[in-house]
């Protein structure tokens, strides 16, 4: 079933709509009559019927993946794939530098710019086999203003950003995976409006070298993909190759998809994006919260816990933590670049580097004391559920290609604790993503709960 | 007084030998005869007489000097310099990036490479008015195989690395400042080969952005100066415009030199370097030490604290830890060069890769507890007394163009605690430098005790 094209009513189902997995097409290229080319051309395919309208790829790189592809379909057939990822078409955002396909970070001042370097995990992928198919659009260097990208749920509508490209991709089924980046809410916000799966994991778990970041400390390496296991897979692969950032210890967890594992108590969590929630998103959310209850899921609030409380209090104030961060953050490369050619910087983008140039490092300073605060609080609470649960936005895609709210997003961008988005809700017909946040190095555990979330879901019809 | 060429004896002596200093020439250029470009064209002067033998730059920029001296000139003719550093002429490593002259790392892979950005400190120094002179040699990507450049004071040996340009034009009394970088011993010990005063901060504490980096986790901006005053206003200077690294509290302490301050008690530590250490310098260290405690420093060594033998036993295994973080941190980019152009990276930085490349997360998150381990050390330790005193190098520069052994500095560059040294000592007519180190974040304190132990020293004669 194809979405349908801008104009007419969406008509998303998560119970209906496949997503592209792969690693259960594996089996099938040792044994069986399918071919790692062959996947490539259906989701070649695929793109070719999509491309035009949704704009997914700043470049594509049809031969090249093709070429990959039969590399790795002659080492299926000679028993010999190079790792679990070999022979996986996958999409890399704009902002991850490759060797031999343009890097040009949504920026009109990197038109054309070759790298002579891979980015550390696509070293890795490319190392283990994976098929790089192309680029995909990010917004400019990550930033607030919206890219060409369409939704391929809705045309009309903004699949989210900054990693625009990358969810349109996977939540379309056009190809089983792709990379994004997160310092705001550039991977969970877009797999909501995508309808994707991903994986923002623990700050640091995943090497981010080679991958341009605006805001350093709250940078993320995410993983899209079109289901837990494919996700956890790709990450765990990425994070075993290319290690984690230096001076951090890696994403903890096994090579293998942890098995489904029932939540006894999640702390569902409501501010500050309740109050920007629309009536049928919050009807589907509460009815997806009965629906825990029901299969036995403890749920916690902040009636039952003042901490949760004084966390809540806390992630009222963290869009304006998060901004503070950021505008002290942004600051180098982009007033490099605003210095450059200030008409080449976008205008929100430029917005906030005038804003963010007068900060002081006092400032920030004070800003990193407050997060360590809210990082204890975190802990705290983790220490006392299986993880936290809440929307992944506050509602589906908004029509027009304004970005969207990232207001459900900030605080695991802040904090650095791993988040995942399950497609497991719609509304009126668009995709709306249910968010887990984890204990900081939870990210097995997360995915484990996630899955059995999500597995549990779909046996009960819901 | 200018050194002897290579052939002759070297005659340096700290009590006659002058380095360049800025700030004491600053009133001259609002009330005296002096101006920045007057300053600056001394220094060119002296780089013209020198550089054909001490090969210290690997780009020049007279001119563009010039005329940002005279921009200087006028504004502090007009009463309003930019900041303290306005006009002061600084040399920045060239693995620093800089937007108007060329980027190489001292690789030929970057031959011609001109950045469209300057680094964060770079930017910070360029809107404070410095003056950029040129780029000064570094080690090929700060790896181990010997650069061009040779020590200013004997002309046979090494001015040490990688650093190696930046300690020989502050050493050599070229320029009052340069910018270093320290991954391992490369701002420490070249400055005490070519006996300059150099502060290697807290980790975190200087902005290292757009600073190419071999190894992310014990890479530190490394400033030079011709005296202790002058190092911590370009320091401060430097964190206060470009902050520390992001996530980082940034370098604490005021914007003018702190009073020289007599510490009341030094932890002497001899391991693992003092095995390594002839004897000539060993008498100076002796001497010093003595004199110290003749100016009532109490000096405790592993006989006066069980805690610091402890210590002075995991130092002994720090050349094996800082190996091992560095051989898998490296891996990212230059892996990825080496995969570009094998025949471009030098031989001992080939082996290195080649060695590195079968490390293991789980054998780095390892060596990452150990580390953690000896900072818990180090910080009890730091708790009781002002600072810890040793050599900055077992001797002197070796003849030749061996950069020299790094046993004193690979400690202060796995734990991230701030190292200073002072060019106080002389063995046979070479500087030898004393190495100060302190806590975490103590980088004005240590710069305080220095003073005194510098300022004093001299006034005893010493």
């Amino acid at each position: 079933m194809r979405p349908d094209s801008a104009g007419a009513a969406p008509t998303y189902d998560p119970t209906i709509w496949k997503l592209k997995t792969f690693f259960d097409a594996v089996p099938g290229f040792s044994d069986g009559p399918d071919t790692p080319r062959a996947y490539l051309e259906r989701c070649l395919e695929e793109i070719a019927s999509r491309e035009d309208e949704v704009m997914a790829f700043a470049h594509l790189n049809a031969e090249g993946a093709r070429a990959q592809a039969d590399a790795a379909t002659g080492r299926y057939r000679a028993g010999n794939p190079l790792s679990p990822v070999d022979g996986l078409p996958i999409g890399i955002k704009d902002l991850i530098e490759t060797r031999d396909m343009p890097t040009e970070f949504g920026s009109e001042l990197f038109a054309g710019h070759q790298p002579i370097r891979d980015a550390a995990v696509v070293a890795g992928l490319r190392a283990g086999g994976a098929v790089l198919v192309g680029k995909t659009v990010t917004v400019t260097f990550g930033g607030g203003d919206p890219a060409k990208t369409r939704n391929p749920h809705d045309t009309a509508r903004t699949p989210g950003g900054s990693s625009s490209g990358t969810a349109a991709v996977v939540g379309g089924a056009m190809l089983p995976a792709a990379l994004g980046t997160h310092a705001r809410g550039s991977t969970i916000r877009p797999a909501s409006f995508c309808g994707a799966f991903a994986l923002k994991p623990t700050y640091g778990a995943i090497n981010r070298q080679g991958v341009f970041s605006a805001a350093d400390s709250m940078d993320h390496l995410g993983t899209f993909a079109g289901s837990l296991s494919d996700m956890w897979i790709i990450a765990r692969h990425m994070a075993k190759t290319a290690g984690g950032d230096p001076g951090h210890p890696g994403l903890y967890g096994g090579l293998r998809p942890p098995a489904p594992a029932k939540p006894e108590r999640l702390i569902r969590l409501d501010t500050a994006g309740w109050a920007q929630t629309d009536d049928p998103s919050k009807q589907a959310f509460e009815d997806f919260i009965g629906q825990l209850a029901g299969d036995g899921v403890e749920i916690f609030t902040r009636e039952d816990d003042p901490t949760i409380a004084a966390y809540e209090d806390e992630l009222a104030r963290m869009p304006a933590l998060w901004m503070h961060l950021y505008r002290f953050e942004m600051r180098w490369p982009l007033l490099q670049y605003r210095g450059h050619d200030r008409t080449k910087i976008p205008p929100r983008l430029l917005r906030g580097l005038d804003e963010g140039e007068g900060l002081t490092q006092e400032q920030y300073r004070a800003a990193l004391v407050k997060r360590e605060y809210v990082r204890g609080l975190h802990q705290e609470l983790a220490s006392r559920a299986d993880g936290f649960v809440t929307l992944s936005s506050p509602g589906t895609a908004p029509v027009g290609m304004d970005q969207g709210s990232a207001i459900f997003n900030e605080s695991s961008s802040v904090l650095g604790v791993p988040a995942i988005s399950l497609p497991l809700l719609a509304v009126d017909g668009m995709p709306l993503g249910i968010q887990l946040q984890g204990a900081v190095h939870g990210d097995e555990r997360l995915t484990a709960c996630g899955r059995w979330i999500t597995e549990s879901g779909l046996d009960d019809g819901g």
